[in-house]
């Protein structure tokens, strides 16, 4: 089971593959699995090399797990709370080296969180990320100290291979298959100066 | 050349060696290779599938590509200018489907961009991304609309394979051959609560 796309056959593969399921396996994320893709969002680049990124990682079976799924827009919550981990991205705001201001600190959080986007999918694993959280609720929530805000949830599992059968599954289902879309290439990338496009894109 | 790093062996090789040059062969970047490096960046997730994420690409034979290096912080003016391609990362500051303001836009910026950067690898290119550039510089030379914000520029090249020769250039090459450092796994990732450490990190 995967996302229709129309990637361009020369993008590394495992962007093309990685995609945001909406329903998934029961199969256990292993500890490996977990750890691997924490290292890979380790290795992202950022400002002044300043790592803003924090993560806090809830397993289904954890009660701190069922506090997250609540920090989640009601859309999102029944099919969040059948993915085995949900994790909770934090940043910092201000630089480790002097306390300024990180105008860029949502950005590389953004950096890191994809790269460990395709380091699950290269596992097998897929991983969906929400915007849509109730950040106060998040911060009371896991008590994070002054400095630090929660910035997104990330749902993690192997993507369910069986038929959906419930009413309530089927529409996950048809949302998942449903073709991945982007805008062309020429309405984002310009050449030399804003909104002029170039033969290349 | 490459700079050094202590990433696990498990990760995804791409990005296990990307990394940001400071300097940069002579060769072009051939179209083929700017256009497979974008693709990849379109294909990153983004919240309600929004893609606020734009860039103007400048090769350095073009007179925008020195008003782009004007904009960048004094300390990277020198090196960047040798970079043979240039680019401002730009941001939508409001969802397209009902003109709220996207507090994720930069996040996901960030998203495209780091897969852009692992194309870019991929191919035997790096980047070298800049938080650090003259916002209101930036806007007004490359004159965008409202509701449009610059936000990082990026250097993209083959790096340079020479040693360096130069006292300027062996002082980059040393900043290059230094080993690349991030914070250990454990203090970046908790396990249901904040500063909750776990064996598996």
């Amino acid at each position: 089971m995967s996302s229709v796309n129309h990637t361009d056959p020369t993008v590394l593969p495992t962007i093309a593959n990685r995609w945001s399921p909406y329903r998934y396996s029961d199969r256990q994320v292993e500890d490996s699995a977990l750890r691997t893709c924490f290292e890979a969002a380790r290795w992202a680049a950022s400002s002044y090399n300043d790592q803003p990124w924090y993560w806090i990682v809830t397993r289904q079976e954890a009660q701190e797990f069922e506090s997250l799924v609540r920090c989640l827009m009601e859309a999102n919550q029944a099919w969040a709370r059948k993915s085995p981990v949900l994790i909770l991205s934090i940043l910092r705001t201000s630089f480790a080296h002097n306390g300024q201001p990180n105008r860029v600190a949502a950005h590389d959080l953004g950096q890191a969180t994809a790269f460990l986007s395709l380091q699950a999918c290269e596992l097998g694993l897929q991983v969906h990320q929400m915007g849509g959280i109730n950040l106060s609720a998040a911060r009371q929530s896991f008590q994070l100290p002054e400095g630090f805000e929660p910035y997104t949830a990330v749902a993690m599992g192997y993507p369910s291979e069986a038929p959906a059968e419930s009413e309530q599954d089927k529409l996950l289902e048809k949302r998942e298959l449903a073709s991945r879309q982007r805008r062309p290439l020429s309405k984002m990338v310009f050449i030399n100066a804003w909104g002029q496009p170039s033969k290349i894109f």
